[in-house]
């Protein structure tokens, strides 16, 4: 046998998500396929479970082949098989105990909100029409990291043997018209990224106070005023599984659109100046540290 | 009546170009009816007649209505009946002379090319798979500018009046795995652009020397040992109008991409550094460093 680390990138928009599935096609059944025209396969597994939508900038997974090929080709020839809208990055070869899931150390996920109407991106952004105070949005992503129950914030709780988890970052950037959150913790309770991603914007738009919040990170309540996190879910469309990190691997780059607006209006309503699309200026908002 | 200058953004994937048709979806005739629905028009007018699948980053068009509106009312209002890949950027009320395709001074066009196989922008790239030397496509480049014949270039060159043309300008460069074409005239035309970007492309690959390019310049021939500019076509889906320039204008930005490629992969096989997706430095056609 030999096993494989794969490094992928998809838009999601087309997939009813990563995991294999009878009934809808998957990130997973489309590599699955691909894999298995060229060698017997004994297992497939991806770190991160994304769901109907949601897009990979880096999508880590274990590819074991019952025998060994030339990882080179075997990117080339995944690739040739494969949709466009799924791209093998990399392929490199690993030590049989490599598991995606179990070997991670963490996740890594960006969101992406446009605060303008685009041509370009309504796949890749959640557009928010109402003006966000992003000193609010730092002031409440500043409570999430830390160990807290987000049982409010998972989808079917009672199915996890723990609601604990430990977020160890949040950052907020903006980016021309692009706010960006990005969370990093060793692993995400089903739909907790977007909830939480819907709370900020709650938070942002003036709509949840830090108190409620706080309120519901202790687990105290499971509604408060502004309502429950499952009902501020933030759309699929805007949400990127950004990187999965292994011991050993370098630290995360800092903060940058995936995929960035393309032009800007001037108010003047001149032609625009081109977005700069870089890494978010420092200073843009305040020059937003992250936080960790 | 009353007229105004609309800045415009679309992909053109779905639609059948700029101009209006009978039988095809096009970008004009969406417009002309969301316009038609909040005041009647006398004259919707476009600076760039974009072919099927092109995109622009900012269309100019004038739009003469029977009466007078709020600028930003008329923005909003478009924009509330437009589908979500064709974006009013901005209106601002002009004089009644000014027409959008004879008033304008230059047109901008930039080109996409893609070295690598990407997830997200297959729609917004032409992927070339062959080593292109950005050496050589330079070399072609600097031919480009000035007063040409470009019959050979031009899609039906007996029904221009003149097929002569002055290139402003022509910049390359390159942005982590895009390599990027601007071209500068007062006028393009019918898929002249394409058709130079894919001269450049054959030249970068090595496939047509700066001899042959010069006699295809000058007219003097309409095929050349590596073929026909018509056979050389690239895609539309590299394509973006990105500024019609108008008197008084600001000065085009540094050239940068339209929409960055998402991640790019490191050859350790590595998770991948995020694309800076930065303006290219003035001049990146030569210095080719990775930006960081």
């Amino acid at each position: 046998m030999a096993t494989y680390r794969l490094t992928i990138e998809y838009e999601g928009t087309r997939y009813g998500g990563w995991q294999k599935q009878q009934n809808a096609r998957t990130v997973a059944g489309e590599i699955e396929r691909a894999a298995s025209e060229l060698a017997p396969i004994v297992d497939l597994g991806g770190a991160g479970r994304t769901d109907a939508g949601v897009h990979a900038l880096a999508q880590s997974a274990h590819l074991r082949l019952r025998r060994s090929v030339d990882p080179e080709a075997l990117r080339r020839d995944l690739n040739d098989r494969l949709p466009s809208d799924i791209h093998v990055l990399s392929v490199r070869a690993v030590e049989d105990a490599f598991h995606a899931r179990h070997s991670a150390q963490a996740r890594s996920y960006l969101y992406q909100i446009s605060r303008r109407r685009t041509a370009f991106a309504k796949r890749h952004v959640w557009w928010v029409h109402k003006p966000l105070d992003l000193g609010r949005m730092d002031r409440a992503a500043a409570l999430l990291p830390g160990r807290h129950d987000f049982a409010s914030f998972c989808e079917r709780p009672s199915e996890q043997a723990s609601t604990l988890v430990h977020v160890d970052r949040v950052e907020i950037a903006e980016a021309g018209s692009l706010v960006l959150v990005r969370l990093v913790a060793s692993h995400f309770l089903w739909k907790m990224v977007r909830r939480l991603v819907g709370a900020l914007v709650r938070a942002g738009g003036g709509d949840l106070t830090n108190d409620d919040l706080v309120a519901l990170l202790e687990g105290r309540v499971e509604r408060v005023g502004a309502g429950r996190p499952a009902e501020w879910t933030a759309p699929a469309s805007g949400l990127f599984l950004e990187r999965v990190l292994y011991d050993g691997d370098p630290p995360l780059p800092p903060i940058a659109p995936a995929i960035p607006v393309a032009a800007e209006a001037e108010p003047a309503g001149e032609a625009p100046p081109r977005a700069p699309g870089r890494a978010p200026r420092p200073g843009a908002a305040r020059s937003r540290r992250p936080r960790a």
